[in-house]
């Protein structure tokens, strides 16, 4: 595919990187000659122009390109002006970064097809695996669902995951087991944590096993009580 | 949990927000007094400090959390010396925000437990989302392990969750269905997503199901491209 990434600062130079990595044309953009020439042998092409400036951007093989991504991030303004301009141009799909609601409200009127928010993105990302690390922790799907981590009920230990049927006894799926590791280091013994993949039937809860379960708020309720 | 959000950017208040929500106990810190008003109704405990200053941090309720996340992200300068403030005063775990390489490199060498690199990490799933037809969302339990969100592959379409065999045949697990249902609003038609739970063995998979399924990477890549 073929890509223009507008912007090459952190988010617009990763996202240009990862793309040509993955064997797509990329054509990326800054005003900034020092970002363009650091970036020069990790990106497809690399050009210094001013996205703003509608004759330059006009002159870009638009026609040809199959997405348009605006990464500028520190200037909201001159995000905005420049993802009007690609619209106005008739980009195919056009992606645009936004740095707040007001901000992505703006580019939504505009007709943006889709916003990313690397900030926001990356902290939901973070609350989740927080969360999800704990003894008994748990992070939300949507009001009804949830993902949770549990050290196992003492009841299961010795048994296997078929012998105790989470799917059919329970209406839970088990997704993994968190096996608690010693691990040497420089300052003494640290506990690691490893995780296990999917559990086959045959697979035996140990002592110490956390599991991670998913399902129905209510359903987990009952197995989270249960000695 | 008990966490202390330092930096109330668009980065860290979106972090403390979910946290929050989520039920845990966060202090959310930054130095200017505009940001800690706006979110005080949404983060649980706001305070305004500069977190440069030693005295300062030492009398925050350090012993008794469990997790501190230092996400300035304007001044690398700052955040290294923030960072190194509270690993010297003994956090239990410190995740810290980097800017690039060398601030990584700079960040491991203080001892920091884990990095977060968000431009970069979203960089990553807008790469792969754009690159990989289908693939909705992802979220990545460890390195080898994902729940992703796709379009359902044609073929699947009509067949039950029992004669695809997500476990026996791909050594995949199927979390849930998300059905998108049209809903009017003031602005015409809109879509809209409801999740359906627990699929059921004789659960048939509908046109524009959207399967949220859970494995190892390898395993996930296969079924991502099929057709």
């Amino acid at each position: 595919m073929k890509f223009i990434v507008v912007g090459l600062g952190n988010f617009g130079a990763s996202l240009a990187e990862k793309l040509t990595e993955q064997g797509n044309e990329v054509i990326g953009i800054d005003r900034e000659m020092s970002k363009v020439t650091a970036l020069k042998d990790t990106i497809s092409h690399t050009i210094c122009l001013d996205a703003t400036d509608k004759a330059t951007v006009a002159d870009l093989p638009l026609q040809n390109t199959d997405v348009v991504v605006v990464c500028i991030g520190g200037n909201s303004g001159t995000n905005v002006i420049v993802s009007a301009l690609f619209k106005n141009l008739g980009v195919k799909r056009l992606i645009s970064r936004s740095a707040d609601s007001l901000h992505e409200h703006i580019l939504n009127a505009i007709g943006v097809s889709e916003i990313a928010k690397p900030e926001v993105e990356s902290a939901e990302r973070w609350a989740k695996k927080l969360c999800l690390k704990g003894l008994v922790n748990s992070f939300d799907l949507n009001p009804h669902h949830s993902v949770i981590e549990i050290k196992s009920p003492s009841t299961f230990i010795g048994q296997t995951v078929q012998q105790i049927g989470f799917r059919e006894n329970y209406n839970i799926l088990i997704l993994t087991i968190i096996k608690p590791a010693a691990k040497k280091s420089y300052f003494g013994l640290n506990s690691e944590e490893y995780i296990t993949g999917i559990p086959k039937p045959d697979t035996v809860i140990d002592t110490n096993d956390i599991l991670v379960l998913y399902g129905n708020t209510s359903d987990l309720q009952k197995i989270i009580t249960k000695k």
